[in-house]
């Protein structure tokens, strides 16, 4: 079955929100093997929104609107809907009483056009909305299905969950294929390189799909299996994840959507080991992101982000005479950093960064985006060199990202240079 | 003039990933008045890509395609384009020189098919990509303009900005009247609070219209005026903005789309002050953020991150007695570490929060979302207490947004309480 999602709103065209109710939606459908095939968003205009309803209609299965159902003068989806399918609205009992109930628990008084939103096109069955007063529409004619829902992600959300997914389920013809997937989120490697490693794609693959998706924190794989038959596709799925991991493994730091501080705090968890963050470039990102983790105190001690000279030297006993000699962005200082900081905290682990993130501060052999990481435990302490790009925020991200990935393929033994 | 802006990616169809370049190129677009009329999603397939652009073209004056420009096998535009304008692939010298010049500042191998990025289709004009190495396209063909740009967001948003607005400014024709926008930017009260302070908005706008938009951030006003004279526009929007003021002018921390910490950092840099920053819950939140600001070594010294009670101890000289006496999370600590940091850093500035920011670590007179925030100058030291919500990422924001706000209302002398 194929769908096509419609999300009615000027406030979407034009930026002010996020369309999240297509992207929800379009999970869900996923997630029964309903292949959505496209999404559209439409102003508050009702020429725009029946001449999308009509393109819709031809190519798909099941179409699901959002949007536009509220009570007032710029809500005219249920309108349209009502010209669309030749039909009128007539009041649904039911979808009265819920309404009535809505406003009764609030202890609030029920106004007209609340009353007016009870009313139902008589073509279509009501979907009753147990967190808010516009009820949606199941409407189906000429084997097709067509859903409109109200835009309020909260209220829209349960209305698919609940009532929609599950109907859809047993609309679904038994099933004649089954869809896997997989993602693999690798960090520092490229699109390009990630690809040449892996070789022969039509051989990987043998028909399932590849998808590359970069971004500053790395390049996520998403590996598509159809199959008729389900335990096929399983095991299809599962012999292209090793052989990807033969070749580009560790560079894989998750098989689920989880990012890296989420895997390096779920380690050192697991190991009860505990770390501390001496900042430079970075500025606190490092430390931040690390408790943004519920539960980081088990693992994450101090941090200190040392901007000044005076600060690495009071705070992290870097040596004055490195300094001077090398300059605070240097192998040897990274080091000390990490070093210092994880012998003033009395932790297991000490990570430290200094760089020039830009867009000033770079000097004729020390450009914007070079950045040192130094990382210690007990037996080493080592630091490494990276080079990244010129724009400030992201040079702070890759060299954060950069850094934790460090301490993940140090508690795995994995080997950071090529 | 009328634009349809079109997504390709089934990371987006499938909800993997949200839609956040529709949303910025709609933005932009309605900020130079060009309508948005539609916006879709189509996957990575030549025959509904083809299809959409058909579509899309008759109906619209300018068309801004994004994603599905990568080097590997599923980024298919490019040659979507090719088929569609009847052109063909030529090579960019200029681009081609781009591509290398990114792998060269990288330390990288160029690989074959990143050289193949630089082909670009005869009939498009090659739009450099700074970020990255796929280059965009720039069509015109019978006064339409047709725009291709890659869907990495930060490489997108880039040539938007340097590239295609500029250029689509110039064909904008004459204009018949004239849209005044003014955005005010308030902290620290709620959106409902806000509106019940304006008083009567008729009598307020007069015709102009206000939205509210409100974020963990704070809640943003956005004033708009219509008017075939724009001298006349230019009078009623500057009226409108002194009423506001005169209302909630201390909440409003900026009429730019700047945030709080620039505005903060601007203050700081032209007063030749100095801060440093002590944070437990938010993490090392409050020294990224300062710290994004491009020259903020001029203003931040230093920051530290006491997460452990011993690191306040050892650090800051926070008070074991006072520590065990009102606890970690209490005005008392908090005002200690605000002169512990201020004291160790030698800053003419000392800020300091503690809190508790969920799910876990609530106590039964110390709810999830209680912080304290601490402020030292050179004669006072205070401390003051806030209560957020139940998300732990949005309390972290919060408390920052609140800390930078106590800085802000400080150096202005403006009253924190009501």
């Amino acid at each position: 079955m194929n769908a096509h999602i419609i999300t009615i709103g000027d406030e979407i065209l034009i930026g002010q929100t996020l369309n999240t109710n297509a992207a929800f939606i379009g999970e869900q459908l996923t997630n029964i093997s309903i292949n959505v095939k496209k999404t559209s968003v439409v102003p508050d205009d009702e020429e725009s929104i029946l001449k999308e309803f009509k393109s819709c209609l031809d190519d798909n299965d099941v179409v699901i609107v959002t949007g536009g159902l509220g009570p007032t003068h710029d809500d005219i989806t249920r309108k349209c809907v009502v010209k669309f399918f030749h039909t009128e609205l007539a009041p649904n009992q039911e979808v009265l009483e819920d309404v009535k109930n809505f406003f009764k628990k609030r202890g609030q008084k029920i106004t007209k056009i609340n009353e007016d939103q009870a009313l139902v096109p008589k073509i279509a069955e009501g979907i009753r909305n147990s967190r808010g007063t516009a009820p949606g529409m199941w409407i189906e004619k000429e084997n097709k299905m067509f859903v409109v829902l109200p835009g309020v992600p909260h209220e829209m959300s349960e209305m698919i969950r609940s009532f929609v997914i599950p109907r859809l389920k047993n609309k679904t013809p038994e099933k004649d294929f089954f869809i896997k997937r997989i993602n693999l989120l690798t960090t520092g490697i490229s699109e390009s390189y990630l690809f040449e490693k892996l070789g022969d794609l039509d051989e990987l693959l043998n028909g399932a799909t590849l998808a590359f998706l970069p971004s500053q924190f790395g390049v996520k794989m998403r590996v598509t299996v159809h199959d008729k038959d389900e335990e096929t596709a399983k095991n299809k799925i599962g012999e292209i994840e090793q052989k990807i991991r033969s070749k580009v493994g560790r560079f894989i730091f998750s098989q689920q959507e989880e990012n890296l501080e989420n895997v390096v705090g779920r380690i050192l968890t697991e190991r009860d080991l505990t770390i501390a963050v001496a900042e430079s470039c970075t500025g606190g990102l490092i430390s931040n992101m690390l408790t943004n983790i519920s539960g980081s105190s088990k693992f994450y001690e101090r941090g200190v982000i040392t901007y000044s000279n005076a600060s690495k030297v009071e705070l992290l006993k870097v040596n004055e005479d490195t300094l001077s000699e090398f300059g605070a962005v240097s192998l040897e200082v990274a080091r000390q950093m990490a070093e210092g900081v994880r012998g003033i905290s009395g932790t297991d682990l000490g990570l430290a960064v200094t760089g020039i993130m830009g867009p000033t501060g770079a000097s004729s052999d020390k450009p914007v985006g070079l950045a040192y990481i130094g990382f210690c435990d007990e037996k080493v302490c080592t630091a490494k060199k990276f080079q990244f790009g010129e724009d400030r925020l992201l040079n702070k991200q890759r060299t954060a990202q950069a850094a934790l990935e460090m301490v993940r393929r140090s508690l795995l033994g994995i080997p950071f240079d090529e």
